[in-house]
């Protein structure tokens, strides 16, 4: 998703097999997340649902991120990064750092402070776990960043935004 | 969740991080999948949330595994897996993978066949990717198992199954 307007463009290149796998993976829903840094090579943040734990000795989240994103290097370089877990009420926040807007713009929507880390913490996110980047694993075009939690932030009883489908969805606690 | 009732039990010796990671990571939505295997070590499956897209250059996702868990090594030995995404009515099928049940009662529930890798396949998942895993890496406790997706399977107009705030929940699209 943090690519969405380039995966549209690109859309006439792709191979059968690419667009199968897009086409499934759709399928598989994901919480919208709001990654964001701060740091030596300035402010970033891109929409990704990219986004998974992978264990809490010690505790570790990863997110999968493409090298040729025009935000790659940044996050590469602070080595810090902050994953904002969006609420049902964020999607036009979604929208804009999914898209192509200026990054100060982006970062003009919604309420920010800091943790420990120096990255933009979103004060209402369902979520936010305030990291560094401890390991990067490269897989075809993209990179799996490991990140270390170093501090969390909760906002109790808010509900996630989902997509599902090539849309948002909301949650409704099973029966 | 694979290791639901491990974890309950060693609740006792958890420190205070670890807690908070997992109370945080509760709020991270997640779609429910049932990963399977089948081959030379046998035939195995586990409920797993933290699974995630990574590439389409090659069709790619990511598998997170502790390997201290009981089914570990018979993946690690057939080196191909299945990720079947459930369904809102598979609650039972997540709960019976994701317990102690014995390998032969959990494949008794659900209505499986198989692609090209010999995995058991869900017939009736929302989507399935048949996968050989191709790169093992090692982060604390748990290994990430990048899978190369060979063959895909969709149900279409089928909803999945979501995982948030440690209950299931189901999908409502966005107004």
């Amino acid at each position: 998703m943090a690519e969405k307007k380039q995966q549209t463009k690109a859309v006439k290149s792709l191979t059968e097999t690419q667009q199968q796998f897009r086409n499934a993976m759709s399928h598989l829903a994901a919480a919208v997340n709001v990654v964001t840094t701060d740091g030596v090579a300035g402010r970033s943040g891109f929409t990704a649902s990219a986004v998974c734990s992978v264990t809490d000795s010690p505790p570790t989240l990863l997110v999968c991120l493409n090298r040729n994103a025009s935000v790659y290097s940044v996050f590469q370089e602070n080595q810090v990064l902050c994953v904002n877990t969006l609420a049902q009420n964020h999607q036009q926040l979604s929208n804009v750092f999914g898209g192509r807007t200026p990054m100060e713009e982006r970062f003009a929507q919604g309420s920010w402070h800091q943790l420990c880390t120096g990255s933009p913490v979103l004060k209402d996110a369902v979520v936010a776990f305030d990291c560094q980047i401890c390991q990067i694993v490269s897989v075809g075009t993209h990179d799996i960043l490991c990140c270390q939690i170093l501090e969390t932030q909760m906002n109790h009883g808010t509900q996630g935004l989902i997509y599902f489908d090539r849309a948002y969805h909301n949650l409704t606690r099973h029966p």
